[in-house]
């Protein structure tokens, strides 16, 4: 019979309300790689930051990410009349810090300059302070001397490019020419720029995504509208500093964010097939053939351009299994392309379903 | 420097919001056996339910589950009115229906009698009609004569047992003398019984746990504060109607429900090794050892009463990572109750943590 | 100094979760009138629904609605074959049941012809069963008859229209000319038909909108993407059956769905000025004057096109305040157009905002 | 007939996802009073806080708050190695700030000493730096003769006071003889303390709640599980920094956190009436009467102790309707005690529902 049952709740809601946890990113690794989530960009009250830098392996950790580097502007220090500047501060701050939550901290800096150049990382530095010097070209030098891997950040940033159209100057054919430059952001926050992955591939160079946060991370990127904030994938050998840096001059990186991903056809072709898995036919009637794709990955791929008699479009949605039902006289394997993963400036990933 | 960006999202929502999707349920399975998630109670509008046939498989396809039975009241027809009596309806229009989505519909009814000996759910028959004769004995006979899995549905349920606390009688003795009882609902709905695991270890028989829906699950069942509706989660040597049925005689069997599993402690603690693994330690200083705990299940797990230099409770989050700090003298492995998984009456799960 | 307090949650989740409560739509009244929300259009298993009619109720009154009619085909009743033909049977079961709940329900039914005519929905009927004739034109007259309202159901429906756009018929014409049709479906479900304004406006007919749901509402619109279902918003004298009835024939009705309303200026214009309160000036600098607008309803309203020297977008999202700084030269009031309300096929309501 | 629609959502998200919206929080004013949404207690980079001046700020406004005090510690400033100590700082950084935004910013500081007297803020103040001096009590003079209110801040926190129970030292009797204590926090973030109610209606104080915040708000009070941070309500004649100060210094305060709140009774009472609206009858049978109750306001109501033949307990949820039965034999009006709303140490609010 019917029943009414009073509910009472002894649930211990910490437990489900992201309170103090650090959430698993379902992203799957490649063979031979490890999948390390990263975020190169960001900034600290030591520049135009609102935060501590605490807070940003606080944030990180909480987020699932493996690596971050703090990168505060050495040119722009609007907080100077309450804090003295030190380009160095939030590494002395963060690093120890990071260490106790198993959290990779890459030393970094923005050198940030009007265009051309414009912005750029410097990562994997010992010394920001000696990039603070007048000429440009010297604290690019400075940096490289360090080591640096150099990325060129939001390169079509409306504020140097109206048209949002990123384009390369002399400056930055000399860089490539000298083996400086080693990564271009893809994603900068919300915006995009489909013209880095034609440089990239041109000038093997690595592909970046990352936030550029200045203020609270859990403000910006809100659930369940943005599941994560803009993450650099990183293919490394080993979950280490050492592994992250190798993989990263290798150029072995893709860009994810929301629901978008973008990178050499190479990469993201092989981590598409990890993602999802396709059952055999689970059921046949006289006209079709039925079965199940498995997406366990939070990213979800908008396949479209089928057959005929094959569904035109298919959203393998986020840790979903999706339904497929052909006509029995379609070929095997389906053809689709990926619309939301992006392999040029006009190029999306072409994959095949095989039941 | 600071910037602030229009955000433009072309964001496809259908991905995330649920709509049409089947959810993947995050449960390990054990060695050598696939976790079925089931749920063999509910009701639809051919008894005392609100919702027609096809809305059960529906419903359940896009909750992830594996098996559902319907299991509409043999003496309870209140819409008799508008819709003549039929026990095999549902069967009748569900059955297609779910085998064009992989679901495993088995066939069942509920035999609905005061108590003792109470309410009978009699799954994997194949005529209900048999079971409308006036004698409790005989309806429980003539399901059994069909090969019937019989479950003993909420046997504290307050409109039977006011005091909540469920009782053997001795036709219950007799059934069991005579094999013909094989599982007893642990969870009905929001409400569960502890004795249960009790009588089902003493006498061999399947901890179970239903919803026993009437109404629509998404209304009642609503994230984020109820993740699941109750499953039983079955141990079966494959994902097939007949490793179903052979695996709930065998009684392989787990009650699921929120943020709590009961069961045999040879089932539940396999089950917890499966669903966490802890790393090596990360990080230490002077005084204390860091390593982590990834539960990749969406059951938390509350830990307690740790050894002193430990912490005294844990919470392994659902899908997240827990960072653990103790002390270097501590004795490694930490040793902990799980107070949400429980394997008797007043006991719950001793477990290790050997990092 | 830094406190770290464990929390400890004895909140009564139940009046948070949704569950058994009904909601609250903040929407104003208009001097004179209250406003109703209402859902005219939906099924149940009498016809081609999934649920019991009491369900329907029961969404409803959750939803906080005021009014529905529950309109099964009088052709199209495909699950005969368990539930025999009757076309009142969904008023009958539902009729006390609303009562009790303080809901208006209103007698319907959804005659279900090819285009031309379509479907239309006959409301404030007395019995359904006499629309069941051959003649689409004799069941049209058994409906006005009974003293019906009729209102023509998504006559952009892709099924009968495949370029999607409504289009009037001779027979059309002949129902306007008798005075027989009194309303057209501006919204169904998602779908949505500008030219209807336009049909509304040059007949005098009352814009509808409806949710046309055969399964479930919670199902269908989730939150947070979708807050409401569609509504046909009943400018009434009274929260009776007789002023709705009174108000429908008026044609005082606006179309409400998601982030879109749709009617007559006349109507919309001082309903959005009840949505919304201005403040005076609360700052001023030497060059800027800072002021708020608060919009208490559950309508976001994005406005544009606004003068140089003042925002050019401005959204009032809903349930919030917005700041808006205003040039002190530019004139007051500001005026803009209110994109997402739909004054006729190609026309937004344009509103000022004095400060 | 049945339709599937595909669903193209051009919704625009920022409308609903919080980015950058100021939230209405609906709490009603009393006759002759508006409600002051505050809170006076808050930390940044300038002692042990996390986060720039501006963030509280920009936290508050977006939180649907009227007035706010910084209060850094004068005594524990750990940053100092690299923020040079400036108890005025977070003042000048967010004076001005605030008043573009419209909110009361309240110039404050907090004495930080150990138990007794345990810790204070100033709010009102001039110059905090008056307070950096050795003796407690010259630190409180300082404050006084700047004009301070007085709050004694968690006099129940676990580190002063192991078993959680509120003490009055003779200090705490001098400055109360002095009349220079004004209030105590009954709620400081998660914690509360009975006991204040006692104090404060004994000596004539307000009853506060506030964050305490030194974190980021938006990762510590997460939506849905809490809906607001706590408050202190403020009965003030205008929505001014004076009025604010005027209605502080008369006690005119309720504290308010989640699901509770607590004041004295000449507050509370009127404050639940203003909150909720009850119908007339709306329907009848031979046995029972039918009413409904609307709860306007963000805070559920949890009824109990009703009369025999009436509900047990009820709760008037959040921004709902409640509907009511009772039998017709009952007494008008029904009596209960509202177990959320607290008027003493052990007492809660007793309140009559005339239908």
């Amino acid at each position: 019979m019917k029943k009414l049952i009073t509910i009472v709740l002894s649930i211990a809601i910490t437990s489900y309300a992201g309170l103090g946890q650090r959430k698993i990113v379902n992203l799957p690794d490649l063979p031979g790689f490890v999948t390390l989530k990263c975020d190169f960009h960001m900034h600290t009250v030591f520049s135009d930051g609102n935060v501590w830098p605490t807070v940003r392996v606080d944030e990180a950790w909480r987020d699932g990410l493996d690596a971050i580097s703090i990168t505060d502007h050495i040119e722009y220090t609007p907080k100077e009349d309450f804090i003295p500047v030190d380009h160095n501060a939030a590494w002395k701050i963060a690093e120890n810090y990071a260490r106790e939550r198993n959290m990779i901290l890459v030393q970094g800096t923005e050198i940030t300059r009007k265009m051309p150049p414009g912005h750029f990382n410097a990562l994997f530095i010992q010394d920001a302070s000696l990039m603070a010097v007048d000429s440009v070209w010297d604290a690019l030098e400075a940096a490289i001397k360090q080591g640096a891997f150099l990325q060129w950040n939001h390169p079509g940033w409306k504020s140097q490019q109206p048209d949002g159209i990123p384009r390369m100057y002399e400056i930055h054919y000399k860089l490539i020419k000298n083996g400086w430059l080693h990564g271009i952001e893809f994603f900068n926050d919300s915006e995009y720029y489909p013209l880095v992955l034609t440089f990239c591939k041109q000038y093997n160079l690595a592909v970046m995504a990352n936030s550029d946060n200045h203020g609270v991370i859990s403000e910006e990127y809100i659930e369940p509208f943005y599941f994560n904030r803009p993450m650099t994938l990183v293919f490394a050998k080993a979950r280490t500093h050492d592994a992250l840096k190798e993989a990263l001059f290798a150029g072995r990186t893709m860009a994810y964010f929301r629901d978008k991903i973008a990178g050499r056809e190479e990469l993201v072709k092989p981590f598409f097939y990890q993602c999802i898995s396709i059952s055999k036919p689970f059921y046949e009637n006289d006209k079709s053939i039925f079965f199940e794709v498995s997406n366990k990955s939070d990213i979800p791929f908008y396949l479209e351009n089928g057959a005929t008699d094959a569904p035109t479009t298919i959203t393998l949605a986020a840790n979903s299994v999706t339904r497929i039902i052909v006509d029995k006289n379609v070929d095997n394997p389906l053809v689709y392309n990926v619309k939301n993963v992006l392999t040029g400036e006009d190029e999306v990933l072409k994959v095949e379903l095989r039941y």
